[in-house]
């Protein structure tokens, strides 16, 4: 063991430590390939997705269906008692999903539909009631865009999310500015989750200072509220202990460590959770997609053609410099970015492989991936950008009204 | 000057300060007669009730009636920009009252009449509208007291508020809790007060630190939010600006300091407040009537009998050990608790001023003037009683629901 340590270039972890940030605003690499995941499951003290959860959970599946592919291809890599999730399964006891979106902007990019993605996937297989916030109170304290403007893409923002193919009857989706001032079980959550959490813990937490507003300091308990059934007294009445299952990227973490906190001292269950990677941008992995940035990102609303430009000009290659060296040594599919892209929207596993065989083999040039990767894309988009264009407003109305789920 | 410096004890002045504990959750003193209210008013940066503003404002009153005795008395005897209002109603333009209390338990006593009493002059004085914040959310976050109990003790609170006699037709009365869950605007107000207001800056005014809870440090902006017209909508319209006017005790300055700093920022007015000394409990001015103490209080449901025992036994008395003494030297009515509870509540000044020149010549003993505040204390409470046995369910919901002022 001494020796193996010795190996190591004691700088290296220090360093790797420093250049991947992650927490809930910020999340950037060193490296080429994005974050080490392995090590970011270590710093939080999450736990991995093994291959026995996944054999188990496969098991449970109606009528032997496969598991989704951010499951099968280590997207959704790490969670938080997701035991108790399949327990509830198993035993065909109720839990119901949280999920959210805080709209900072009106416009999502394709790296923003994963945890919906999976989260109508889990929906739809396991039949069961959704929560989604909006945390448009949040944007407005860290952004400083106006109350206006939050609400404004907040409302694009759920549009987007309908979208990908939630189940109206099943889904309830809220922006906090409204919800608040709608239910007071709500609030009085938001209230006993701030009586019981202090500045020390969320400086711990979050990293928060003295410099930090008030609002942002209290903001992390109405991000805690919805994972707590009893915020939903319309959907779940007495039911006030229901188990929640929350998906969501890694980087949001450091919410639902707090929120495990407090729950036993409010009598609740803890919620489970299951972590995702963060989609890559265009420009490589040190950074997710985001939305600042359009020439480094891939919108909803672009064509079929911004999309084959911004995959030819700016999607990172693992390919080598020239076809020769390419042709002996092949491409890294670890940092290509269209690659990686077929890993997240490719739904044929045995292309899939095909691809990374032919790719890292040199086989398959830099173009033909790309190719590749643009076809699944126009195809993600176009397919997303109809599902949107059909959205009325009685189908809005749909999704904002709470539904009861006491029986269910 | 470097004389009279001289002459002083270096020490008195930090021994006051040390013993004047002053603030929203503490209000105690050293000296038997009370707080130095001079002190206070150097201490907060408010501004003492000159002659000249009492007699200005006297001019204004309809009809030449006399300012109310807590005016004539000193009793309210601080203000911030009190200028502001006289403004106002000098060229009949429009400002609200906005006054409130916290529901620490069900029980009120007298000293807690002492702000609604005078607001309520004001009101009938100048017909102006009035809101009224219970926080039973602060008195959650601060007392450990279950949240339903806290409305329940707000409800207690709230009739013998408006026992004091409030106009219903003129008079918004909420508790933070379902207010929040009732009005954006509302909440608006609060997240854009907790996104400019720092943990620095409330650590600085109300002596937070790093143990106390997110709840506690957020909260200060939940009593800012009212003194802004447009957390009213339904009832100030499209008037978002209109002039606040805050009476309360000076205890409460730390909150109105905060609100006057973040006002201009939003665009908004600066409230302006007149601020009240405190009654002191029965045992003394070192420390405020109080409700946890049952035999320093004199309580709004006692009988007649009970106050006259509590008076009889409890009140500190400023009359000298023995008659002898007493018809010699006289007694002091700068400590007597019996002679403060007459300059609070005994209307008649001629009879005031021959009382207090009788007790502090010793033609007057203290069993005399105990009888006498026993009789106003007794008229006090009984009427009050009175007025509350004859509140309907009707009325209340009249004070529960905002009524539009947009013309007034």
């Amino acid at each position: 063991m001494q020796d193996k340590d010795d190996d190591e270039n004691p700088n290296d972890e220090k360093i790797e430590k420093q250049d991947d940030v992650v927490d809930p605003w910020n999340v950037t690499s060193s490296q080429q390939s994005g974050p080490d995941y392995e090590k970011l499951i270590v710093r939080f003290g999450t736990s991995k997705i093994s291959e026995s959860i996944l054999k188990k959970l496969e098991t449970l599946l109606p009528g032997g269906s496969k598991l989704h592919r951010f499951l099968r291809r280590g997207i959704f890599f790490s969670h938080r008692d997701l035991e108790c999730v399949i327990g509830k399964i198993e035993r065909g006891e109720k839990f119901y999903l949280y999920t959210g979106r805080g709209p900072s902007s009106s416009s999502l990019h394709v790296g923003h539909l994963v945890p919906f993605i999976f989260t109508k996937w889990l929906q739809e297989t396991f039949d069961v009631p959704l929560v989604i916030q909006l945390t448009d109170d949040e944007k407005f304290l860290w952004r400083g865009i106006s109350i206006a403007d939050v609400q404004k893409h907040a409302l694009e923002n759920i549009k987007d999310i309908i979208a990908v193919g939630l189940d109206p009857a099943k889904t309830f989706i809220f922006t906090d500015l409204k919800y608040i001032s709608q239910s007071s079980a709500f609030y009085e959550n938001i209230l006993k989750i701030q009586r019981l959490v202090t500045f020390n813990q969320v400086k711990g937490i979050f990293g928060f200072n003295d410099s930090d507003s008030i609002g942002k300091i209290s903001f992390p308990a109405i991000q805690a509220a919805p994972a707590f059934s009893s915020s939903f007294p319309q959907m779940f009445g007495t039911d006030k202990n229901r188990l929640c299952f929350i998906p969501c990227a890694i980087d949001q973490d450091p919410y639902f460590r707090m929120t495990r906190d407090v729950a036993p001292k409010l009598k609740y269950s803890k919620p489970s959770l299951i972590y995702s990677t963060f989609l890559p941008a265009l420009g490589g992995a040190k950074s997710k997609m985001s939305a600042s940035d359009p020439n480094n990102s891939i919108f909803l609303t672009d064509s079929p053609n911004q999309i084959k430009n911004k995959i030819n000009r700016y999607a990172f290659s693992g390919g080598k410099d020239t076809v020769e060296e390419h042709r002996i040594h092949g491409g890294d599919c670890e940092v290509d970015v269209s690659f990686t892209y077929l890993k997240y929207f490719l739904e044929d596993d045995d292309k899939l492989d095909r691809i990374r065989l032919q790719y890292s083999t040199g086989q398959m040039l830099t173009g033909e991936l790309k190719k590749e990767a643009i076809a699944v894309v126009q195809e993600l988009v176009q397919d997303h950008q109809n599902r949107r264009n059909s959205i009325t407003e009685s189908i809005l109305e749909q999704f904002f009204t709470p539904k009861s789920f006491m029986k269910e």
